[in-house]
């Protein structure tokens, strides 16, 4: 039977194969339903005549690695079957476990971060067989259960069984369809550099009259924070730039052929210009090549909305998060705000760290690259949008540098109206559909590109 | 019968007193409780043989107006029966409405602030009245109910009353007792400009990813933060310190006799030293007329502790007291903000105003002053420590400048230690036994000064 016929035939298979995955409410704070969730996707992985293996990491959800399929090329395809929370509950339409569809749109925790592709990737998986009895390439599925907590056991657990992992190239998580509704494709991703800067002045909150006399907590992080960064975006920590990698001509040619309409997203984010005032190829330069030093959250003293009170907090803390470009290191770069903070005084604000993953880029050109622009041909009415790397952050380093395996992020089900992390988390049941026929059409494209 | 042996019949009687009127959990959000303080007080007025006028006022707790006693000589006597709420109340060690007595001190919301003077200052017209059976001044209680949600009420019935509230003086709330055990005088109180700094950047709060090229609401507020205070304390908005009246000869001549423990005070705040490294008289200078722009607030974010979120925060707020010294007025302070904020660029911070009051200096010297400071002789064991005001706020200026009555603060139940608006609100009680005698000893004082 075609592929298409095939894809129509089992389209409502595959729909509940959606809903049973987002039925199990597999947060990091539920461990018995992440073990339902390895469990049912060992049994379909099974049905597929995948061999299974568990990969276990002291504290981790176990990772699931299976093999199926054989051939001359060999592709490692990475998701994670952990979800999000779902607070705040009260703001969902409908149960984040229990999926509904509504106008086209399949809701529910995990519709589009991750298990949408995932389980698009198994359907497509089991539609190709169907239709051609035996995969032309060998597929390694890498299932981590951790990533929503920061995947604190993935570089651990690929040093471990780095063997085993060895493919010609890795599918990421996809990278979904931008907001013209194009297939999109990025090579890396930003790394970050999660850190907490706190300071305590006084032994305890004192009447802010005191304050005439008395240190003030939120007044010292607020002078040590205002070193950090220029109005204009641009990180004022010595050396922050030092190790930066510049976008090749390459690169910014890329960029100049990246569609990216800035009304409409200056009108999605409700701002009036971007930062800097960037505007054009400048615009997309920082977006994809410039770190951050973000303020995640600051708090001190009295914060109850529209009311009053005197205090002189004793304390202060602000959240910072820096997400990082190729060349950079997270642990170097927080060495650096340490001295940058030590040479002007400010000794006395504590850094704690939080998490830490290395920025990633991996060849736009390699025979996985290849082939998953390829197998976008036919699949989605659109050209694709190419981008260098994603802005947000991923353990791709520990395949695409430690292991060496070229990595691609592709079309799927993300869209940026999709909700993740987010109350009505949902992806359309189209993208859904069409990721699981694009993943048949990548296979291909891998089997025989040269 | 002598007045000390009346203080020493009635002690029993007078703790009493303290313990039924802390009983009354008189709070701003328990409005049945705040009728009944005042209607305890109207007792206990009507027994000393005092007329009684309720002074009402839309939307405020009544004020009391209590006439007894009569001679040349008027004093207003200011005190209030609120109380502060008494969140966290899982700190309290018994129970803020259940007054109980350890190791000589007493427990209970507003032992201190004000029911520990208000009871003591009621003892003190009793003991004297039974020593002496009549006063030989006019004494004019003047007990509000709004003190601690900011007085809103109180400069309108003042407006409105002004002529029944004629006095030679006026007593305030007590000043209490110094760190070094001295009972403490002020007579005055700094001003205040509480308002709340507020921008948004963005619709919603977006991935922190997009920090890249989205502006920042916590930046955007830090920059207009670090424009208005240099980290020596001074305040940098234009034209802040115009009408400052700068200390006289005889101020700095007060201060340089008023007893001061530097290493005391840093050790009991817990710090390493005072704003700007200031010590000695210019300590004080900088103590007593100083304004302040605290940051009693700042918030924006993902702030839960120990945890980490990347967002980039649509809104940020920041809740900023400023202490105001004779000269400056509330109203233009925030106009003047609003300027220095607008000729930096910052037009998109937006101002809200919460409380404002007025500074007020008063004479050291008047009839009142000296009555107070020659009515602690023979009451109190150390000589009296005298300051130019408190660096705290309250609605004094409404007495002191509009009606022009001469005010002093003097010595009361008050130590640093009392832990007012704090859990385990506390004072001595010898220290409400000092105040009811003192009570007596002043109103001696003012009927037969020069």
């Amino acid at each position: 039977m075609p592929l298409r016929d095939v894809l129509a035939t089992n389209a409502g298979t595959y729909r509940s194969w959606l809903t049973e995955a987002c039925s199990i409410p597999s947060m990091a704070s539920e461990p018995d339903a992440l073990t339902a969730m390895a469990g049912w996707l060992e049994d379909r992985l099974a049905a597929l005549g995948a061999s299974v293996e568990r990969l276990t990491h002291e504290g981790a959800p176990d990772m699931l690695l299976a093999r199926l399929g054989s051939g001359e090329r060999t592709v490692l395809v990475y998701d994670h079957y952990d979800v999000q929370p779902v607070d705040p509950l009260e703001l969902w339409t409908s149960e984040p476990f229990t999926p509904e569809v509504r106008d086209g749109l399949f809701y529910a925790r995990g519709a589009a971060d991750n298990k949408g592709d995932l389980v698009a990737r198994l359907a497509g998986l089991h539609a190709y067989l169907q239709a051609n009895e035996e995969l032309p390439v060998m597929v390694k599925l890498l299932i981590e259960g951790e990533e929503e907590t920061g995947s604190r056991s993935f570089g651990a657990m690929v040093d471990e069984h780095g063997d085993k992992l060895a493919a010609d190239g890795c599918i990421w998580e996809g990278n979904g369809i931008d907001p013209a509704g194009r297939p999109s494709f990025v090579f890396g991703a930003k790394g970050l550099a999660y850190v907490e800067l706190s300071c305590k002045e006084l032994g305890a909150d004192q009447h802010s009259a005191l304050a005439v006399v008395a240190p003030s907590a939120p007044w010292r992080l607020i002078e040590a924070l205002s070193s950090l960064r220029a109005p204009d975006g641009s990180v004022l920590i010595d050396g922050f730039y030092d190790d930066v990698v510049a976008p090749s001509g390459e690169d910014m040619a890329m960029l100049e052929r990246l569609p990216f309409d800035e009304a409409v997203e200056l009108h999605r984010l409700g701002a009036r210009e971007f930062v800097g005032g960037a505007r054009g190829l400048e615009l997309l330069r920082r977006y994809y090549f410039e770190p951050t030093c973000n303020i995640a959250g600051i708090v001190a003293g009295f914060t109850v909305p529209g009311q009053s009170k005197t205090v002189l907090p004793a304390g202060a803390t602000a959240k910072i998060d820096m997400r990082l470009v190729p060349g950079q290191d997270p642990d170097a770069v927080v060495e650096k705000l340490r001295r940058h903070l030590d040479a002007r005084g400010f000794e006395d604000i504590a850094i704690a760290r939080h998490s830490m993953e290395a920025p990633v880029r991996s060849p736009a050109d390699s025979l996985i690259a290849r082939a998953a622009l390829t197998g976008a041909t036919g699949v989605y009415f659109d050209p694709p949008a190419v981008a260098p790397m994603m802005i947000g952050t991923g353990p791709m380093h520990h395949i695409a540098h430690t292991l060496g395996i070229p990595t691609v992020s592709p079309a799927g089900v993300f869209r940026p109206e999709s909700a993740i992390h987010a109350p009505n988390e949902n992806c359309r049941l189209e993208d859904f559909e069409r990721t699981t026929a694009y993943t048949a059409s990548w296979i291909d494209a891998l089997a025989t590109l040269d």
